[in-house]
Order: structure tokens, then C-alpha cells, then sequence
């Protein structure tokens, strides 16, 4: 078989935490769902890049359950229902990842041959890309752990190293000889300097059977805890599961301990994104080496990246500096500094601050909220509904709700009763009254909802029907 | 007659046109009503430090017309109505405000003597103040124009510079020799080598008849000019007359030309507070050097800061950056280039961005609003009214506006109807029909307000009646 017709099914890992990125992506809204880098969320990018040597049909994506609806929310508003998704109950890191999708294809002919991505890097030349795939899947076949190796621009020393051994398929891969993680910065330069040495992507090729057999050697206690998965009715449930196995890496628990493990070099304009500072080297600069998004008024400023949205955000003679300002929280931060963005962010965590957890403004698969203001007893948002979408029917315990129509239609059901109102027009729903939202024109609808009442949580939902298959339990509207 | 008796009238000037401590302050929000220092406002920490030396009904405000109601919702806030309010047609700098003050004064026997104040400067030393009025009132009956003088505590080129001569009064006070208007930095290292040099605080104190007459000797189109409103019924307007005054400033266009002009050397512990860089010298800093007042997070951080309000900040690995965040607007600018900020106002004015002009949130005398949101053909607003304060009765031409109460009692009177609102309770006001908005409660009311229209300027309101003196023209609700 010619490499290229060799079937991959493409594995994306999109669990990242949402920390590094913050204070534009949060727990609830992580990197892989955010747009840093033009009009596609980094999981779109990354699923697009693939077509069509992966078709859409051959994708799965693993995320935690508590991204689930953001990571659903996102394939849908691109169009990408039809992909599987796979959710951990808690994170253990790639390793249990890898394994939980490697176990669940078991028996699916065209997933024999597996390609694992992060959901959240950068790949430039997508053409690259294919053919380093098409590299890899041909060493798989040969019973490699192939693992893309990028050609070391700088001696980092934030990534895994890999020293290239024996030439494979005349040269367009290697066996991998050693990998080294984070080396100090002396040895990073002598592995520049010595050449031979690739960066550890993160994208991985392999047989999902010999992916599995590593497993079992190298991580028996994972491939352990997952294989009772396949126990069926009366066996442990995934949480339980997950609950035994350890949070260990792919690369540092299969790879670096395996032997049959290949490099494929690939110049792919790769970029792991890692903190703000990575984005200097992706987005446009000025002349004075500034990079500015969003509502920005900048006064003779060098080597700063500023990332606005509506508000605006003047700077003046700033050297180096990162600012990035959202509706509840700003960043400003020493260039050199990123890295510890996200110890901030464990500070926050520890304070309990919600500007750790989501954003004043919240997706939905209906459109979007977002929170105005609030006070005891009361809360404010603005509430868009996409034209033809609707919410659940749904009530609320604690809350009434004041809506006033402002832009569009709106089609409301409170109890039994069906009324259209229009901009300028208001409804009151009263506690405990069921009741649907619905957009039935062509046009946005927009309206003002002020809830009153002695608790105003997310979770006070009882949903009893739904266009989007949420469960009652489930912290949405 | 004892110095400490003889009767001042103070003249405070208040002018100024809020671009130094932008985003903080705006154009109608200037820097005399900032409580950068505490919980007063520069203008009553200004008018308190001169009790009881001068009684509140020997003062007068001097401000400009576009900020009439801001000063005068200011002295309202802090109890101090009585005092005299002086508005200009528009800014023509310090020889005309006070030139205004001293004709309009003309034939009050307690304001034969004028002491002049900046309202937005800082004196920590109020005793020493009151010793340097009772100095300064002794020299200006023998005929004097008083100025006091600091001591120069670095070599500031920003500053005017006052040379002392013969000494008056037993060495409490001085001749002045010569002024110097802003030296370069070697001029200024050597003025303070030198000694006997002293910085012009703005503090002046003279008989308002001795000021007249040099005011007709140095100026003499401003002493005509304001002349003129002598004239009575029939004599032009003072609009008129002020489109005619040559903008220059109280220093440079009478006191450095006049001769018979004497220095009262004063340890005031004197700031004038002239940009965000000043309050280093005024707030108290952390072992690092840096301010913070707010909701702020550090880390790290040395020699910076941080003015932020509800929104949170989080600052990491900055030196000597200067971050100021308010609900629209964000700076963020090196601590060395403060004095910019005017020039950055000066280009949001070019651009015509409302950030230059007001607040969301806007106060007034029965309490204030905050915009929430808007878009096409709507605006939502929170409005917040006094115990006890209603709003005037009003009508628009334009809007329609929906209220719903979250906190506290309303009476809503809508044409002919009066009803009480509670909590959770709403009430819609349709376009054109007359309607108040009265807190009759001992609690704060607080209602949402989701405004619909075609036009939703400020200055759609047309008014009945008001408890505030306001005229209909006035862009205020």
C-alpha cells in the first residue's frame, strides 16, 4: 500500500487546562478553544489541517468532562458535530489519553493506524504536514513509535529533546537514539550546536496495537486500568477507573522508555503556542516591534504585545510588556515573564476568584450570555439567541426573570401560554413557571434579563426538554 | 489689626480640564473631584484645610460651565452648598478666573483681601498654611502681591521658580527678585545650589484692589474685558466678554511683571499632584516601591502603580509601569512618561472617543447612573437613587424606557399614576409620557432601566419640574 492510502485516525488531545493563556482563556474556556491567532479557534485549525489526509469520519477528540461543553460548543459553531468526542472525568495527562481512545477504537478497521495532535499548536505548512504523516504512517506499519521531530530554532529549554540515531526510509527519519526533557541551557546550546537533536512535537504515529503494547509494558498500571473498560455491564465505571491511574506523559511514560521508537523531521512551521510571548513570533509586529489586538491606542511603545477586545487600552513609552485586557480582568505583565502567568492563575484558583473559571460572557450552543452587573438578590445579563435556535424548557426554584425584547423577535412560552414579542416589548416569568426562549426570525434576537430572587446560581436549571441533549444537572441555560 | 484677623476671601480655582490623571479622569470628571488621596474629593480637602481660617461663606469656586454641575454635585456630596459658584463661558487660564472673582467681589467688605487656591493641589501641613494666610494677609495690606513659596526638593524643570530679595517682615517673607518660568535642569541644579530660590505653588494672596490695578497695568484687555460686567442691564454678556480675554495665566501675565510682588517662604508639605507619578510621593508604598489601590494582584512586581477599581489586575514582573483601570478605559504607561498621558487625552479627543469625556458611571444630585450596555436602538443603564431624592419630572421625545426595581422602594409616578414598586416589580414608561422616578424609602433603590429608541442621547429629556435647579437644556436625567 502506498503510504498516502495507508487509513490514520486522528486522535486530538484538546485537555489543556486554560492557564497560560489567562486572562483570555479560563478554566472553563480553554486555549484550544480560543482565537489568538485569526477568525479559527486553535482545535479548529487543528482539525482543519488534517483534511483531507484524516477525514472527519476518523477523528476523535479527548477532552475533560468539565470542557466538555465548551469543546462541543466549539465543533458545533464549526461545523464539526460529526466528530467523536471521548471525555476524561479528571486529567491524568496524555498517557491515559492516548490509552482511553486506543482501548475505545478497539475493533474499528480504518483505526488501526493512529495519529495523535495537540489541539493546541501552531502548524504552518499544512503540506509538510501531510507528508511527514505520510513518513510516519509508513513506519508505523514497521512497528515504530514515530514520534515528529522539529528542528531547533533556539536552545529552549522548555521542550524535550530528541537525538537522531540510525537513518530510516533513506533518510526521511531516524531511529530515535535518546530523548533528553528540558535540558539546562548549556546542554541545549551544545545540542544546537552538535546538530542531530529535534524538538519533541507531540504528534506521535503508531499502530494502535503496538501503541497498546508499549502501554502495557512501559505503563502496565494504566493499560491495566483501562482494559476493564472492556469488562462491560457490571464492570468499574471510567471514573473509578480514572481514579487508579497515573498522571504521567506519553513521551516520558511510553517514549523515552521505548525501543522501537522513530523520529520523522519535519519542518512544519511548528509553533506549541506555549505563553503570550509565542505570539510574537506568530502575529505581524510594527516597526518598533509591538503587536496590537483590539481597541489599542498606542503612544511610542517597543516590544509589547497589547490584546484588547471592546474596551479601550491606551499605552504609553512601554518596553517589553504584555497586556491583555478582557471585561472582568486584566494582565500586565513583564515580556519576560509569561511563563508565571499561570502561577497567577493558581493564586487566583486558591482565592477562589471566578475570573480563574469563565468569562462574564458565556457560549452556548443557542448563542450566548452575558452577565451585565449584579447585586444581592439581583443579576443582569444580556442574553442573544442565533436566529431559529432556542433554549431548553426549563424553570427555576429560586429566580423570576424580567426579559425586554431590545433587538429581533422573540417566540416565549411560559407555562402554556405562546407569545411573540418584539423589541420594546417585556415578559415576566415568575418562579417555578416553565418556560422556553426561542428565536424564530431570520434576525439576532437580543434581550435584557433581570433575575430576582435569594439565589441566582447557573445551576438553579431544571431543564425538561432540550434541543442539545444537556441533562438537568448540568451548569448551563 | 492682628494678621490673624484680617478677613480673606478665598478663591478657589477649579478649572481644570481633567487630562493628567486620564482614565481617572475625564473631561467632565476632572481631577478636583478625584479622590486619589483619600476618601475626600482635592476640592473639599482644599476647602477644609482653610477652615476655620476661612469661614465657608468667604469662599468661591471658580470652574468652567461644561463642569458647572460635577463641582457643584461635589460641594453638594460634601454638605457645603453655601459656597459661591462662579462659572466661565470657557477656560481662558488663571488671570481671567480670578479677574472674574475679584470684579464680581467688587464692594463686599470680607473680600477686600483675596487668598487664591489651586483646588486640585496637596498640603499636608495645615497649621503651617494658616501661619503662611496670616503672613501673606499682613503683606498685602502694606500693598503687596503675595505668592508663597516651596522649598525645591530635586531640580524639577516643570515647575516656576521664584528668586527671594530683600527680606520683609523680619525674614518671614522676601522681595521677589525675579522669576523664572520652567529653567532647563542645569538652571534648576543650580537654583538649588544657590539657595534663596523657591518653587510658585499658585497660593497668592493680595487686597483684591491692588490686584485690579495691576491686572489693568499687565493685562489690560482682561481688566476691560471683565469691566464690562459693571455695566449692568444692556452691557454685553459675560460669553461675550470672555470670547474677548486673552487666555494666559495669573503668573506669567501679572505676577511676573508686577514689582511690588513679595514671596512667603511656606513648608506646606506641598504637592500639586500633576500627574499619576506624584502620588509616589503620597501614598504610602510597599517594600518594593509600588502602590497598589484596588482589586490587584502581584507578583513581582518593583516601583510600580496600580489605580484599579472592581475589576481585577493582575500585575506580574513590571518595573516602573504606571497601570490604571476603570471600567472603559485602561492605561498602561512608563512611569517616566506620565506626563504624556495629556497628549494621549488630547488624541482620544481628536479621535472623538467618549473615553476623553465621561465615566459610565455618572453621578448626580439624587444619586447616578451606570451604562451597562447597548447597541442599535437600545441602552441599558442601572440607576441608583438616594433615600429620600427623586429624579425631575421628565418626558422624552424619543425612548421608551422599561424599569425593573432590584433593591429598595420606588414611587413611580407616569402621568397621572403614582404606584410603589417593589423588588422584582417593573413598570414600563412609554415615549413622550411625563414620569418621575422617587426613592421614597430609608434604603437605596436600585433599578435596571432598558432604554428603546431611535435616539438615546442624554440630552433627550425634557423637564417639568426638578428638585435641582436643572433646566431642561442640560444633558442630565
Amino acid at each position: 500500500m502506498h503510504s498516502a492510502d495507508i487509513p490514520l485516525f486522528g486522535v486530538i488531545l484538546a485537555g489543556g487546562s486554560g492557564t497560560r493563556f489567562w486572562p483570555l482563556s479560563r478554566h472553563l474556556y480553554p486555549k484550544q478553544v480560543l482565537r489568538l491567532l485569526g477568525s479559527q479557534s486553535m482545535l479548529e485549525a487543528t482539525i482543519s489541517r488534517l483534511l483531507p489526509r484524516i477525514p472527519l469520519n476518523r477523528l476523535g477528540v479527548v477532552t475533560s468532562a468539565s470542557q466538555a461543553e465548551v469543546i462541543r460548543l466549539d465543533l458545533f459553531r464549526q461545523g464539526r458535530e460529526g466528530i467523536r468526542l471521548w471525555l476524561e472525568p479528571e486529567a491524568k495527562n496524555t498517557a491515559a489519553a492516548v490509552g482511553l481512545a486506543a482501548v475505545l477504537l478497539a475493533g474499528e478497521q480504518e483505526a488501526e493506524t493512529l495519529a495523535v495532535f495537540p489541539a493546541d499548536h501552531y502548524i504552518r505548512d499544512q503540506a509538510a504536514l501531510h507528508v511527514a504523516l505520510n513518513v510516519g504512517a509508513a513506519l508505523a506499519q514497521e512497528g515504530y513509535l514515530v514520534t515528529f521531530g522539529i528542528t531547533p530554532s533556539r536552545p529552549e529549554t522548555g521542550y524535550g529533546y530528541i537525538k537522531a540515531g540510525r537513518p530510516l526510509m533513506d533518510g526521511q527519519a531516524y531511529e530515535a537514539a535518546r530523548f533528553v526533557e528540558k535540558p539546562p541551557r548549556e546542554e541545549a546550546r551544545r545540542f544546537l550546536r552538535e546538530g542531530g537533536y529535534y524538538w519533541n512535537s507531540g504528534i506521535f504515529v503508531f499502530r494502535r496495537e503496538v501503541f497498546l503494547e508499549a502501554l502495557a509494558r512501559h505503563l502496565p498500571e494504566t493499560y491495566a486500568g483501562l482494559r476493564r473498560l472492556s469488562a462491560g455491564e457490571g464492570g468499574p465505571g471510567l471514573a473509578e477507573i480514572y481514579a487508579t491511574l497515573p498522571a504521567v506523559s506519553l513521551d516520558h511514560g511510553v517514549m523515552e522508555k521505548a525501543a522501537n521508537v522513530a523520529v520523522v523531521p519535519a519542518d512544519l512551521g511548528w509553533s506549541d503556542v506555549g505563553s503570550w510571548s509565542a505570539l510574537f513570533d506568530l502575529l505581524p509586529e510594527d516597526s518598533r516591534g509591538n503587536i496590537r489586538v483590539g481597541r489599542v491606542l498606542d503612544r511610542d511603545s517597543q516590544g509589547s504585545l497589547v490584546f484588547a477586545q471592546e474596551r479601550l487600552v491606551a499605552t504609553l513609552g512601554l518596553r517589553d510588556v504584555v497586556v491583555v485586557d478582557t471585561p472582568d480582568a486584566t494582565l500586565v505583565c513583564h515580556r519576560d515573564r509569561v511563563q508565571e502567568v499561570k502561577d497567577l492563575v493558581a493564586e487566583l484558583k486558591r482565592q477562589n476568584l471566578a475570573e480563574s473559571q469563565q468569562h462574564l460572557t458565556v457560549e452556548r450552543p443557542w448563542g450566548r450570555y452575558t452577565v451585565l452587573t449584579g447585586g444581592p438578590g439581583f443579576q443582569v445579563k444580556e442574553v442573544q439567541v442565533l436566529p431559529g435556535k432556542r433554549l431548553s424548557l426549563q424553570y427555576h426554584r429560586f429566580r423570576a426573570e424580567h426579559w425586554v425584547v431590545v433587538q429581533g423577535v422573540a417566540l416565549v412560552t411560559i407555562g402554556t401560554e405562546r407569545r411573540r414579542l418584539q423589541a420594546n416589548e417585556s415578559v415576566y416569568v415568575p418562579v417555578e413557571a416553565p418556560h422556553r426562549l426561542e428565536n424564530p426570525g431570520p434576525e439576532l434576537l437580543r434581550l435584557i434579563e433581570v433575575q430576582t430572587g435569594p439565589y441566582l446560581g447557573e445551576d438553579d436549571i431544571v431543564r425538561l426538554a432540550d434541543d442539545f441533549w444537556r441533562h438537568a444537572d448540568q451548569p448551563a441555560s
